[in-house]
């Protein structure tokens, strides 16, 4: 192996870079090349690329976004897409491609690994948190801690209004922002779309708090639960509580990473690299009780990760 | 002059606690008693209040919020609730009131002139910067800097998928929060409800940006000005480029105070106290041009602050 | 089991109030008194205390430092103070303590643990690390990056002005804080109590820097590696460059907890009431390999955490 | 004119950055080349420069330091180092220079004018504040705000320890720093070199305050007062509470700048390319009671601005 490919996919996630940085780096202390793609897939079927050397990604570790920047890119998702693009690899005389990027950008380079021979490793940063067979994606614990910050401040309205207050965070299908940022922040009630609930029981909540003297809540909501904005106009007509809905939006994906976000980038590339090296399968890597290890890129795109209830219950208790 | 009473009324605004403390401690200073009374205009109407002493406003200089507590009070409006409030006035032997929110709450406290003659200090405390004849309200800077650093957050997202975003900010009707957020951001176009706009200066503004190579961009919009939803959308459809909304929420309102904020919250709470013990109309405390003064409160009430739209060609200068 | 006693003791950390919530609200659950001890073993010599309910822990979730206070306290360590102590559980009729704290106050613990029949159940929160058997304390989490958001702004300067900064961080003993913030802040050199250098290690890698283009550069240092003001003074006499000296004090303490800090402070508080009413010896919560889980109190006290030198490694090469 | 010289000197401040981007973009709105000098009057001895665009100065309003690199330069003020900076001006046709910094950079400039025709417009950016006319400095709010925010972090662990902290702020001569953190994080003491105290004043007030009931307190002291380790055990010696020093080191330089640090940036930006074209006389931008306007260099750098020591009174009494 003498050269290899990175590039970053789907949605920007903050430790995106500090990933860039670390695969760079491992790969120029092992003797490899390492060229850039830009725009995600893009950049693949287009054959944007540059060469990135140790120096190429100085002073980028601590800044979200990406230097590779990213996109969504419908043309790739094609025979003709995923065919440019093996044919970018090749012309590039690519060895081994790193996909930085969440379950969305694992799909698509399963689909690219049916049209060439070469390796791929995965590192997962998103958001979301939702690859399977791994514990924690870059970019999720930034998120996790900005929504937290922006809910304490939040808290200060609430409790000087005596209101309650709907605070929609990130995740159209998963539950794994609202469950971490409502435990952390102490919400009395978390809306996830992989649990069912019904507006009684939100409104049940909000009753039993006051009763237990609380004269302020919050609800926090995953984006993929509904309706937020109906959900808080019914919690204030039927408690007759003042409700008003906050949705924080993209600040969640953006600012300057976290140290375990930084910390996951820089094993997860480093790792990545050997896998390059070593392995005969494409693989994600991947954080498994606490340790930096990888899983099948087939398997991973084949499971979806469970949300840990547990933690919904835990959550529940604490904000008693 | 003997004992004098303190509330915080209308929306929270970070620096609130610190004003409070001011109001007490300098009243302290000067061997005058201070009652608080609670959730604004309801703790008057209903006589809900209690002692302050300098120890009891230990702690809270930092935090957003106000520990008074505060509300929207329809029934003070009416006749009945400005009598109310005067009696709770007068049964409280208080001589002087503090009053600590914005334009509302001083309308509040010239309707409630009207019923006593207690001599009424007004503190401007408020995010939205609306007090006429005040260069800056406590708060302000807070909630500014509050809605800076998010705008920062996506810009990370922004520059990574070439995207614009469009960043609505707090501001029913004023404009005061969007000039100088979208100023410090350095947004390339700043829509407020006092200037306007079509869709077409718009688009056309994006359009000039991509041919000077800009392939992102913020508008930072006033939530007075129209569906920020539409504007992104149309956005979008007229140039071509992807665009998204953020709407930064209440957030803006909370947070520890910042510096500036809560050096106002300290000079002006001060004044307020020299003023009820010194001056014999009822006034509110200002800053013009750097200094800490006052205006009468019929003044203030009666007029509109105008927004400095020389502020906006400067944006616009800086945003080429 | 009836009655629980708990108690904050030896350095704050971010997250002890959020560990005294969870223990509150988990013992009130399983319907337990809570007696909170004050002022660390102050507080159990000299029967200072007070009856917890789970609205008496409102509102603190999200602030350092602990309601309970905490201080340094050597009669503690006497026949006598530990006597006193055990008078004071019986005396309250605690039927089990639980010992919020870092690896000195286990060490307290298991003194006491030799006066009295009460059962102990141990929190882990310090932002040193350092306790064996143990992943992570409540608390390290948020002092990382607290230090590691000072060293970004540091950068600012050392960029600009093309200088080395000596970084001193927290770590009397170990360099678990050292560490981690190395990593993450992206520092060309790593100094750790554990680990034995030279002036000329750290200079000659300097050297190497500037060979390959670096201009500025990062030490971080934990305050255990003697001293480093010598340290940077030999830096820059030895390398011609300048070099600056910065020591992030008590703020790395203090300050709001991170929602992972929280998240810890939820699950070791809920397990040690669990463990309390089901368990006959006294334990340690910990977090062993990503799941939360106990240690014998005697054994945690009696070994000594080991540093993993492979991240000093993982870090060298990322700082390439 | 024709073509615009821009450096930055000196210390960096946060905002330079957003100065240096002003500078350009309102130069070329008015149809100016600008030629951008490396790392301070260094710089100009050695004719490091570039051309600088639009475009070129995209993407770093946000950011602290200087692109521009800064430096303390010896050789500069020889006179040899003079005539050198005079002829590098010459050789690139430069009509007018933009100083970017602080006092000692002002008074570079005052000594350069005496060996080149060429107009010079001074920028106030340091965190110091102390540019004589000038009412607030770029980069000094942001300075403000780094501190008090760690000493709010810092009151976490006084207050739960029960425990005096000194901490040192930035001012090796002045005070302004200290006194606005000290007057918004509540510090009970304010020491500046303006005004003399001795350690009975310190210990006096500490002692007063422990009557009063406070146990826990702050003492701002500017790092220009004398050796704050030894102020710190005289407290503790003499008062019999526990007493630390927490010196706030250079992430004061660092960090994103505040809000109003870039609105400065810009509106002295743009003042200063104005002045370039229409002064005949080499001046400074200031901020004056609120207002942009300009006043001599030469008077600039003869006087040195006063401290407003009302402010040190306003600060005892809210510290109450």
């Amino acid at each position: 192996m003498k050269r290899i490919g990175i590039v970053t996919s789907g949605g920007d996630a903050p430790g995106m870079n500090a990933a860039i940085r670390a695969v760079v780096r491992a790969a120029h202390t092992k003797d490899l090349e390492i060229v850039g793609f830009e725009r995600g897939w893009e950049g693949l079927i287009n054959n944007k690329c540059r060469l990135l050397s140790p120096r190429s990604v100085s002073g980028i570790l601590q800044f979200g976004g990406t230097i590779l920047h990213t996109s969504r890119c419908l043309e790739f998702w094609t025979k003709d897409g995923l065919q440019k693009s093996a044919e970018t690899l090749a012309f590039n005389r690519i060895d081994g491609l790193v996909v930085i990027g969440g379950d969305g950008s694992f799909n698509g380079a399963q689909a690219l690994s049916k049209e060439t021979d070469i390796r791929i490793a995965g590192v997962p940063a998103t958001i979301d948190n939702d690859v399977y067979g791994n514990d924690e994606t870059i970019g999720f614990d930034t998120a996790v801690n900005t929504a937290v910050a922006e809910i304490d401040k939040i808290r200060d309205t609430a409790a000087s209004m005596d209101r309650v207050f709907v605070v929609e965070v990130m995740g159209r299908t998963r539950g794994f922002i609202a469950l971490a940022v409502g435990l952390a922040s102490g919400a009395e009630t978390i809306l996830v779309p992989e649990v069912k609930f019904t507006i009684d029981d939100v409104v049940g909540t909000v009753k039993q708090n006051v009763q237990k003297g609380k004269k302020s809540g919050i609800i926090v909501a995953a984006e993929g639960i509904g309706d937020t904005r109906e959900l808080s106009r019914d919690v204030e007509k039927l408690t007759g509580i003042e409700s008003r809905l906050s949705v924080l939006g993209y600040a969640q994906r953006g600012g300057n990473p976290t140290a375990r976000s930084r910390y996951l980038a820089g094993a997860f590339g480093d790792k990545a690299v050997e896998l390059l090296l070593e392995e005969r399968i494409n693989s994600i890597i991947v954080l498994q009780n606490g340790k930096v290890t990888t899983i099948s890129l087939e398997e991973s795109v084949r499971n979806k990760k469970p949300l840990d209830l547990s933690l919904l219950d835990l959550a529940r208790m604490l904000a008693t």
